[in-house]
C-alpha cells in the first residue's frame, strides 16, 4: 500500500480550484509557480494526502495522489490522445485481462497504452510500435510517472514492415492510416482475438470496417461515445452548456481463423 | 497463454449471425439449443478458437474465447448494469490501479466488479456488498465464469451499518439510495481517494453531488455518457437510428482530510 | 377563428393514454375502432375541443385539434420523412418567409412540404416535384387535411431534366441522390437564396457539401440534429432510455452569383 | 417578390470567410468597419444580392438577403434565447398555424417570436408579454429588421397578474420563474389549444410537468434537442468536435376542457 504522506520523489496532483490541477515530481528545493503563487516542493514533503496546501498568494489548493485519468489527461500530449470515455469500452471488447499480451500499433502519448497496461499488469504485457522517437519518449516518461512502464515494451519502427510477436490476445491501432498496418496487426493476433481500431473520420471507419470484414473477421462494429458534464446546483441542475462533440470513432472486431485475401 | 482450442470446462462465446450470441460452458454430453439448431457441446471439444461452427440446420457461427464486455453483457443480469461505456472513465478517474483496494456497494449482478477485478488483480481486492444474497449468487457466477472471483470478496450486508475495510484506495456505490451508504462509505475511504456513486436521475445526482461538497470533497463532477453504433456499408456509411439514449449519470469525486458535517 | 365544438368534416385527433393517437375525419355514421373499444363519430360531432370523451370499453381518451405536428407525424408516410426537430433550422436558415416562393425536389410524405406551406402562406408557394404519383398522392391528402394544400403545387414529375421555376428564394432537395437534381435546382434558385439537402449518409453529405463549394455556394454547412425526451416525475427526472438515434444530416448552404462549372 | 439588388434601407448580410458575419441597414454615406477593412454603404447600393464584395484590405464578402436564422442570431441578444433548433419543434407541437393567434410570455430578445410571427403572418398575431423595457425595445428592432414587426404586439407587462388575451391557440413561456405565469397562460389558452415551456434546468422541467399534469394537460412531454455540426471534406469528413451540448429542455403540452385545482 502507498504512503498516506508525500514523500520526495513521489508524482503528486496539485488541484487549484475551478478543476485546474498540475502533476508534479516532487523534488527537494523545487517550486511550482502558479498563477496562485509558488508552491515550494519542500512544503509538500511529509504532507498526507488529502491535504489542503495554502499558495503564497492565499490560494487553496488540495495534494492528492493522481490518478489514471489524471496520468492521461495531464502527462505530456505531443498527440492527440484517445480519451478515458472510450477505454473502457475498447479494453472490455477486444478481451484484455489480467495477463494478457497486448498489440498497440501507435503508441502516440501513450494514453491508451496507460489503460491497456494497467489491466494486463503484472504477468501481461503491452508491445507497443510507434515510428516517431519523440512520441516515443514521452509516452515512456508518461508510464514512468503512472508507475506502469515496467508491463510496456515500446519500439521505435514502422508496424507496417510487420511486428515481431505472435499470437497475441489483443491488438488495439492507432495510426494516420490503420489499413497500412492492419496485414501486420493480422499476423500477430491469436484466432478469436479481438481489435479496437481509433478512426476519427466517417471515411476511415468506413475503408477499415470493408478490410476487416473481407478478412475474416466477425463481430465488426464502429461507434462513438459521447462525454457531457452536469452541473449540479442545488434547485438548479442542467447539462454544461460546452461540450467535446467529438472526439473519434472507434471501430473493434475479433479475428476468427480466416484471413484477409491475398493482395 | 490460454490454449488455442476448446477443453471441457471452458466457457466460450458462440456468436451467431446478426449479433446474437451465447455464453456456453462446455460440458461433455450437453447441447446448445438455439433457433439455428442444436450445437452438441462435444462437436466444440479440442476445436480451435476462431473456428466456424455449423450447427444442425446448416447456420453458421463462431467459436471464440468471451472478452470482458462478454462476460459483462451475456451474464446473469437480475439488475441493471453500469455499462463498459462508463467503467473506463469510473475506473480511470478513482484512482483503481494494479493493486489497489476498492470497496464495492451494491454488488448487484457483478458487471462493475468484474472490471474493477481485472484492474486490480493479483495483488488488489475488490470489496463488494450486497444486501441480496440471490444478486450476491449471482454476481459470484458472473465472476467465476470470468476468471476473477478470487480477487473480489462478497459480502452480504447491508453497508449503511458500516464496513469493515478502512483505508481503500477507491470505492464505487450503485444502489438505490446512495445516501443511506455514503456515510459508511467515507469511513473507509482514505485520504485523496476517488469515489464514483451511479445517479440514474439528475434528482440523485443533485444530492449527491451536495452531500459530496458539504463533506469536503473536491473535483465532485456529474457526467453521463452516450454510446452509438455506427453502420457502416462501402458508399453508405450513417449513424444507426436507434440506441440506448440514457443509462445513469455518475458522480465522481476525490476525498480530502475534511470530513462530512456530523448529522 | 376555428369552432370551439368539433363539426362534420373535422380532422380531429383522437388521444389515448401512453401517447396512442389518431387523426380522424369526423363523419356521421363512422366509426373508429380502438384497441379500447369503438368510438362514433356521432358522438363526436358538437363536442367542445378539449373534452375527454369516453370508449365503449371505458378508455379515457381526448378530442383535440391536431397540431402540424400531429398532420406530419399522423398522416401516411409512405416514405421516409423529413421530421420536426429539423423542420426549423431549415426553414430558417434557408430564407422562407412569410410570401416566399420555395422549391421543393422530391415532396415524399409532404412532412416538410407541410412546414414550409405554414410558413410562405397564404401569399406565396411550395413547387414541390415528386416522380411517384402514389407520394405525390399521398402528400396531397395529408395537406388537405392540414388546410395547407392550397399554398402547395405539387407535380408529378423528374426534376433531374428541368423545372418550371426560376428566381425562387429558397429551396430543398430530399431524393435519392442529390446530385442528380443539384443543377436543375441551382438553375431555379435565384442568387442569396438558401438551400437545404437532406443527406442520411455521411457519404452524401461530403459528395453533395463538395458540389456545393465548387458551384460558388457559401455557407455551406452540415449537421445533425437529435432528440432525447425527459422522463419526469416528482423525485425522479431523468433522460429517457430509448429514442431515435439518427434520423438524417442536413446539408445547408446560400447561393452567390457564381455558379457551379460546366460538366 | 424582394429587389434583385441591394437598395437604401435594405438590411442585408455581409458574410466573412470562416463563418463571420454582419447584419447591416444600408444607409448612404455609412461604413462598416471590419477586421477585413472598411466597407463603404455606397458601394453595395444597385449591387446585386449574391455579389462577391470586397473589402478595402483585399478580403472578399458576399452579399447576401438575411434569413429568418441570420435576423435570430445576428440580431441584439440583451438574454439567451430560443436557438432555431427547438423552433420547429415548438411551432409544430403547439398547433400554431397561419392565422394562429398566439401568446408568448417572456419576449426576452423576440427570437422565438420572430418564429411564430413568420408562421402566423399574415392573419395571425403574436401576444407578446415582456416586463423589462429595454427587453422589448430590442425585441421590436429585431421584428422590425425582419419585416415581422407587424405581426406581434409587445407589452411591457408582467403577466403573473394575468393577460388581456383570451381564446388563444397556442402559447409559449420563457421566463425565469414559468410558474409564476402559468395561471394566467391557463386562463388565455383555449381548451385544445399547445403550450410550450422553455426550461433550462432539470429542476424546472419537474415542476412544470407536475404542474401540467395535475392541470388536466395532456401529451405532457419534456425533451432537449441537440446540434451537432459535421466537417466535411473530400475523404475526410467527420462530426466537429466542439459543439453546444445543451441550451434548454422544453415541455410541451395540451391544455384540455379540465383545469388547475383551486390554489
Amino acid at each position: 500500500m502507498s504512503s498516506d504522506v508525500v514523500s520526495e520523489g513521489d508524482t503528486v496532483l496539485l488541484l487549484a480550484p475551478k478543476g485546474v490541477a498540475w502533476l508534479v515530481r516532487v523534488s527537494r528545493g523545487s517550486e511550482l509557480h502558479t498563477h496562485l503563487g509558488i508552491i515550494r516542493h519542500d512544503d509538500l514533503i511529509g504532507r498526507p494526502y488529502g491535504s489542503p496546501v495554502e499558495s503564497q498568494l492565499g490560494g487553496r489548493l488540495h495534494l492528492l495522489r493522481p490518478s489514471l485519468e489524471d496520468f492521461i489527461m495531464l502527462g505530456e500530449r505531443p498527440t492527440q490522445i484517445v480519451y478515458p470515455k472510450d477505454m473502457g469500452l475498447i479494453v472490455a471488447r477486444i478481451g484484455a485481462m489480467p495477463g494478457s499480451r497486448v498489440l498497440e500499433v501507435g503508441t502516440g502519448s501513450g494514453a491508451l497504452t496507460m489503460f491497456l497496461a494497467a489491466v494486463v499488469a503484472p504477468e501481461g504485457r503491452v508491445h507497443s510500435y510507434e515510428v516517431r522517437p519523440e512520441f516515443a519518449d514521452a509516452a515512456r516518461r508518461n508510464l514512468e510517472r503512472a508507475g506502469l512502464s515496467k508491463y510496456v515494451e515500446i519500439k521505435v519502427r514502422d508496424a507496417s514492415a510487420g511486428v515481431d510477436e505472435r499470437g497475441v490476445d489483443a491488438a488495439v491501432v492507432d495510426v494516420g492510416d490503420a489499413l497500412r498496418v492492419l496485414g501486420a496487426v493480422h499476423e500477430a493476433l491469436r484466432p478469436s482475438g479481438g481489435l479496437a481500431v481509433i478512426a476519427p473520420t466517417f471515411n476511415q471507419v468506413e475503408r477499415i470496417v470493408s478490410w476487416l470484414r473481407s478478412s475474416g473477421y466477425v463481430r465488426v462494429e464502429a461507434f462513438e461515445t459521447t462525454y457531457r458534464r452536469i452541473e449540479s446546483k442545488p434547485g438548479a441542475t442542467r447539462p454544461s452548456s460546452s461540450t467535446v462533440a467529438h472526439t473519434t470513432f472507434v471501430v473493434t472486431a475479433r479475428r476468427t481463423l480466416g484471413g484477409p485475401a491475398p493482395a
